[in-house]
């Protein structure tokens, strides 16, 4: 089997939420298996200097309207969530803290956050809130809750979002093919002709 | 036949050059005409508050790779442009100081302004060079000169702006189906979906 393709997705973005749930079927179509990586876009922002989209004029507007169009389009349930965006340390935290043991678990456990968040309303931004998705899911939520204020952990999580804008994240979904950067679930057309073809 | 298409492009946006190769057949797909509506980016950038794509970190680097990619795949010819980005008042005006008179021939105009800047390099915010292309159209260069300096023509292209920001415009491409906005060349498939099933 070739490459992993790598999945960096924000777990506040609608699109990053839309792309986890084609990404893994892409890569399997072309032999590949995907990592998922969850970053903080708000600590890209500090590096773009760009604004909270949401509180772009005109941009801002648009965008909440094609979150729930493009959710139509791809055939994927969406509740646009509020509050919106939110912080996401706590499911980013929690994920990398499952996938230093266990990395299927650890994506189990981000598709369950991103549905709790984008489709039933609950603000994993709370703690409390990611540490009840994952004890659904069956892990130890005491011991969860520790690792969220765990410094390892949260060095683990801004190692992960540092080495990510080292390879030029800024926006999520962003996915790597061999080291070819794409950004956005638009872009899901070329990564598929890409791992067809082998270049363009 | 329905009403048309209406697609807003800056001169100097890579991603609305790419658009125009292939909107008309998009909209002659499903029976529609599709009418040409230059705007400024620089103009909106004022109201988004935006900074220039190129001078952001990250995301230009990024972004001047995807041009290239894009066009790639697909299909359109393409040469990065130096300088770019350009201001594109010159172009712009020419384009609507030949609609007023032929929209026909005004989309000619632009497929030509346009394929000069993106393919020959050509800089075509310099008036001069509008005007030499205007000029291998068959329109007379003394009043196209004259006109790009016309109170009456800049206001012209004040007044499309303004209306294209009024009713939302923010980026290169932008297209409206039935009032319905779409942002990007990477909404053309659910441009296509759109006037294929009347909303999704």
């Amino acid at each position: 089997m070739s490459a992993p393709l790598i999945f960096h997705f924000d777990f506040s973005s609608p699109y990053g939420y839309l792309a986890s749930t084609k990404i893994d079927a892409l890569g399997a179509r072309h032999g590949r298996d995907v990592i998922w990586k969850p970053f903080l876009i708000g600590a890209t922002l500090k590096v773009t200097g760009l604004p909270v989209l949401m509180e772009v004029p005109l941009k801002g507007d648009y965008s909440r309207h094609d979150f729930a169009r493009s959710a139509r389009f791809h055939g994927v349930s969406y509740n646009h969530p509020d509050p919106f965006p939110i912080s996401t340390q706590a499911p980013a935290r929690a994920f990398y803290w499952v996938a230093a043991q266990d990395p299927v678990r650890a994506k189990q456990l981000a598709v369950a956050l991103l549905q709790a968040y984008f489709v039933e309303g609950i603000n994993i931004s709370n703690p409390a809130d990611t540490v009840a998705v994952a004890k659904g899911l069956g892990h130890d939520a005491a011991a969860l809750e520790a690792a969220l204020n765990d410094p390892a952990v949260k060095a683990l999580l801004k190692d992960e979002v540092d080495a990510a804008m080292g390879k030029g994240v800024f926006g999520s979904p962003f996915v790597f093919v061999d080291g070819e950067p794409f950004w956005g679930i638009d872009r899901f057309d070329q990564i598929e002709r890409w791992l067809a073809t082998g270049g363009f």
